[in-house]
């Protein structure tokens, strides 16, 4: 049976995952209502914000099948009022008899939702695949609610020996079609992308999230765009094709306040190497999310400039979450360590 | 009965394992010599130039046991008078009825050894494990016949963005204690290493494989300072530790013809930049082997310095065969590819 939970579990994790960059500064989760016979009864996931929450979905799609049955969530359902009501008085009102979530509510207003629940007779199980959850469609959202700051994944592209580019400047193409389809992806679960005046000026990125034809996606993240210093006229970033937030400081900390003031939670760091050093150095780097492609240059700019490290034992340290290949490239993930290495 | 000769077969790549470092020019190969019954009889693997093949190593382990038995082996049992008798003369002998190997012998003069095992009426199968075997044990000594050259890996350590040390020089340690241990046992199983004069220079390394605590291991390869001008005298590779060439060239053709005259057959390339830059662009780099330590400095030296390209296009292209993780660090190992990328 856990199995089984499991599995529809999994089903929720991917509502959720197609809910990233639509819901923050609400978290983007995953909802299964089962019926009373263990039947997918109905699917949903977080509407944007305003709109109804997960379980919510999914027991309106679910109706009368709902009573008597489960509901399988990625996070303890809310118990209080905000622009909604609360989850937990759907769920009560839909009969559902039993709920399994995975990760625990952390924000302090909207916590007991599984003791309203279980106050209420309905069985209640906590913590299933509670890490993948937390590592993943709840990871930026999570780590919002602890810091106050939006999550930075930084991201870039390099090869074997280090290099983003040739020595002339060439960088077309260094990751593989399917690591670049699934940067786009990426860019489309994110509420912002963001990058140095110096990329815009070195580069001139669109910073769009496009599928692999290259039709936009329908919907587009934030482009933010640091540093002092206007940018050229025809610059791309100041196109129609998404909204786009000058940040005219060199400092992270102002601009990571200043997109939490807009709601941005989740945020991909895309480069150079002057803003992506200076968040390293700030400590600000939640993630790095590297494709690294086996091919070698042995000229050209590196991914990561000054960070305020002069010796080795000042490293900033991180820690492997994962390996993956992406196509022919291998894509690394790893997040801030406080270990010491040795 | 198929997986179980895989498993013994597993046993023999483990004996050629530790065959390796020793043999060249000649192959390390394993071999393990069943019963009757299938129980193991006898293992061996091929002992220093001049001494007796892994097939008789087991044979004699095996004894009379070996009569009526199989004999399983890395590598198709030569047919051809050496430096030692044949080893199908050997198996003949010995009354083996059945022998299986895994890759088979592309060494002209040697070839034939399963045709003469199979007219004499002994059951023989090749190719068992073929493919792990030729990357593995095998996997220099079959460059070395092909191509008339000693097979080049070139190991190294960097940081996340590339970097093999910190702005101020130092780089102890980048990689974690078990990278290390593993490059230490990668030493002593190849013939030489390799470094240019710039890293004694700089780094004064001893390039001796020791055990953890130091203690040297009772083999040392070759050591190889490539580039013109004297070393200082009191270099660690100028020591009693192990044996050093000097090759007075910057013309990768040149060393490695200069060491296979030598009879070497594995050679680590362990830096620095500029003879890395150079083997890279002679085409002379057989495999990277890259330890990837997930900490970011944004300063400080990269692995490989110019190695003759100039625009994207002209990189060169690798092809990754396996990623490991080593203790906390990505391991990535890459060969050669001639596929195009997109």
């Amino acid at each position: 049976m856990e199995e089984s939970l499991a599995a529809v579990m999994r089903t929720a994790v991917a509502r959720a995952e197609q809910a990233r960059g639509r819901t923050s500064p609400n978290p983007p989760v995953g909802a299964v209502v089962l019926d009373a016979d263990g039947q997918v009864a109905g699917l949903g996931e977080t509407q944007p914000p305003g709109g109804p929450h997960a379980e919510v979905v999914a027991l309106r799609a679910a109706g009368e099948r709902a009573r008597g049955g489960t509901a399988v969530v990625t996070l303890e359902p809310c118990a209080h009022f905000g622009r909604t009501p609360p989850c937990t008085a759907a769920l009560l009102d839909a009969g559902v008899a039993r709920v399994v979530y995975a990760v625990s509510d952390p924000h302090a207003a909207a916590a007991g939702g599984a003791k309203v629940l279980a106050d209420a007779g309905v069985a209640v199980t906590g913590g299933l695949l509670a890490e993948e959850v937390a590592r993943g469609p709840l990871r930026a959202w999570l780590h919002h609610i602890r810091t106050g700051r939006p999550h930075v994944t930084w991201k870039y592209a390099a090869t074997l020996d280090g290099r983003v580019a040739a020595a002339d400047g060439t960088s077309r193409w260094i990751s593989s079609a399917v690591s670049r389809a699934e940067v786009h992806d990426l860019r489309r679960k994110v509420d912002a992308i963001m990058v140095g005046r110096g990329t815009v000026l070195a580069d001139d990125p669109a910073l769009t999230a496009r599928a692999e034809d290259g039709t936009p996606a329908p919907r587009q993240p934030l482009r933010v765009v640091v540093g002092h210093g206007d940018l050229p006229a025809g610059a791309k970033v100041l196109d129609d094709a998404a909204e786009t937030l000058r940040a005219r400081t060199h400092d992270p900390a102002e601009v990571l306040t200043e997109l939490a003031a807009r709601g941005v939670v989740d945020v991909l760091l895309e480069g150079g190497p002057t803003l992506a050093g200076a968040f390293a150095e700030a400590g600000a780097i939640d993630r790095v999310l590297a494709y690294v492609a086996p091919v070698l240059l042995g000229a050209g700019p590196v991914a990561l400039g000054a960070s305020g490290v002069s010796t080795i034992t000042g490293a900033h340290k991180f820690a492997v979450e994962e390996v993956t290949m992406c196509g022919p490239d291998v894509r690394i993930s790893a997040v801030p360590s406080r270990n010491q290495r040795n």
